[in-house]
């Protein structure tokens, strides 16, 4: 863990890309026009036409205790074409596919919003659309992930871009003039990032820092770099603006897998902040399959927490926890990935007291109070929860 | 309106700043301290405290048609200290703007919720609390606003950041170690534009571009990015991410004062969309004292339209209104700002055919139609609503 004095400005060497992050958008490619093949050889020889995906839910979903993230089985299920019930999916995953394919030979993307617009028609002769919703579109884009074996973004397809991306990282856009930049350099905004950080997009050039901190709030991200904290303190900072956004999370897995460089989660002290750390160390449900370009696992807890409420003297800017609050902090005490006693007594006390405590109510120490004295002293502390 | 032929590559010269926009942060503070000191002098020659403010809500706001924005008008309201219903208040409105003379000395900002955090506790000998809810302190802000004739900004309060800017356009961060940045060399983020973008703070430095294309949706920035929208039809791309955030406002204000670049909204063709336009163009009624600050009001409206429907084919990919967004379209019918017969038209076709249309539906043409014919057909011919 950082310990400012020792480590001033300390460049972090790059140690290489994961196998499944060195797989080129042709490997992907090649994949789709191979799920496409089989049909269609299967066709030709007169057999039903399939295609195999992996069952997902609850019951192919488990908490792999080696990896320390969730993970997806291995159930797998075929999808068959002539079924009255599953013929209009098959019609939908061979659209996505084939879509998909023309994306990453014409090196274009889209939004999975557009990919459903663009695909949205009425079949020639009948009333039928090929889609009536994005959610035809989004789940069909799911079992094209899982029967081709990537993530969305590899396939050029990306959702939403949100986050913001600051301190002394130096980045190249391999897709854009190979622009070449420090988000330490870009006044107090810093970068907004991407919706798509895959490495054969954008490369991480140069990380001169000794920890990254993921932060919640934009306010709490603006504060920081006023107080001048990542020069401070050797700290890369994102803000991820409430949930993080895929590709914020993905540039989080890049920097802790590429660099080393630990990871430590600052959010509010709810059940809402407690999942957005959730979800960037463990992974999620609704992309189980993924948790390998997602997650990581030994990402640590700064805060906040409610002992810091008693720890600080925060007492008079708590929050009641509304009946939703109380609800969701309920089922996080269920999660396998939440059973380290410290976490279910941190869950225990959040729903007997009711309350929760805001990053920002910090402010009520000093304005400087979260980067002078709050964040140093937990963090040379290794108070983590 | 621009012609690619003829405006390559166009600077824009600035034009200086207006009157408003050059008082510097010791004039607020001055100002700020003359309210705390005039109460001084009432009390000390034992007159009754009392500091003027204006009043606010319908019947005092109207839509200035000389600068065709809405403005709040001269109708003053006097608050009193003496008064049981009015000492809380009187005290929460000296709290804040004592902290915004601080903070202007001390070059600090500070969150809206920040200031609330910061302000919060419990008044000694008693059980009173200084703020129960942000919303008080959110409300004597504005007080604060209109006693010293400015924005928050300029008190050193912000609220949450949000948006990106891509394109030609050179900043300075004056509080940053003056960096110097252009938003065309970030790669495909682009700039986090921040929630302050006062003079005194962020310098335009230059701007090659003719004209601002202000965004409803990330994805929609992303894609024109993607197309090299801005490069070939000289342009400076503003994702507002939804609604602007008062940052972006402020950013495409001085884009449009300081450097005479027309301003183009592009926004979802729904009652949503429209009211983003609305709010860029001509203001908004919570912010009326502000909209000198804030307004374009020769701001122009590209897309989309529910013309577009017929004009582009999109019949297949429009949506179904929903209750609220019919109710939306019937209020923005009755807004002096949209009284000419071309929105009344399109509104009322709007709640007639109950439908709507996003901008992303462009996508079932083909991915780059938007890029490639719809913005320059209908920007070159001037087909704006």
């Amino acid at each position: 863990m950082p310990k400012s004095e020792t480590t001033l400005v300390k460049k972090r060497e790059h140690k290489g890309l994961d196998k499944y992050e060195t797989e080129t958008t042709k490997d992907i490619e090649q994949r789709t026009y191979q799920l496409a093949k089989d049909i269609v050889e299967q066709i030709k020889t007169n057999r039903h036409p399939t295609f195999t995906t992996k069952v997902r839910g609850l019951s192919n979903i488990y908490f792999d205790e080696n990896k320390k993230y969730i993970q997806l089985g291995d159930k797998k299920v075929v999808r068959p074409f002539l079924n009255l019930g599953a013929a209009r999916k098959f019609m939908q995953t061979m659209l996505v596919n084939d879509k998909c394919n023309e994306y990453l030979k014409e090196g274009k993307t889209a939004s999975i919003r557009e990919i459903y617009y663009e695909l949205k028609r009425t079949v020639a002769n009948t009333k039928e659309n090929t889609f009536d919703a994005q959610s035809e579109s989004d789940e069909v884009i799911v079992d094209v992930e899982h029967a081709v074996s990537t993530i969305r973004e590899k396939l050029g397809l990306h959702a939403e871009s949100k986050g913001s991306l600051y301190g002394d990282i130096t980045l190249k856009d391999l897709k854009h003039d190979n622009d070449v930049f420090n988000c330490n350099s870009l006044g107090r905004g810093g970068w907004s990032i991407m919706s798509r950080i895959e490495p054969e997009e954008v490369e991480i050039v140069d990380v001169n820092a000794d920890f990254l901190l993921v932060i919640e709030t934009a306010a709490m991200y603006n504060r920081l770099i006023e107080e001048k904290y990542a020069p401070k303190h050797n700290a890369i900072l994102i803000g991820t603006g409430g949930q993080a956004a895929r590709g914020a999370r993905r540039l989080v897995h890049r920097l802790r897998f590429e660099y080393d460089l630990p990871v430590i989660v600052f959010t509010d002290g709810d059940p809402y902040g407690w999942y957005i750390y959730s979800v960037i160390k463990s992974g999620s449900m609704a992309l189980a399959a993924h948790s390998k370009y997602l997650a990581v696992p030994d990402a640590r807890y700064v805060g906040m927490t409610l002992t810091d409420v008693e720890t600080y003297g925060l007492q008079n800017v708590t929050e009641k926890m509304k009946e939703g609050d109380i609800k969701r902090a309920k089922e996080l005490m269920s999660y396998p990935w939440f059973q380290s006693k410290e976490w279910q007594a941190e869950l225990k006390f959040a729903i007997d007291k009711k309350i929760r405590i805001e990053q920002q109510a910090l402010a009520n120490k000093s304005l400087d109070f979260v980067a002078r004295k709050y964040l140093p002293e937990k963090i040379e502390k290794e108070i983590f929860l």
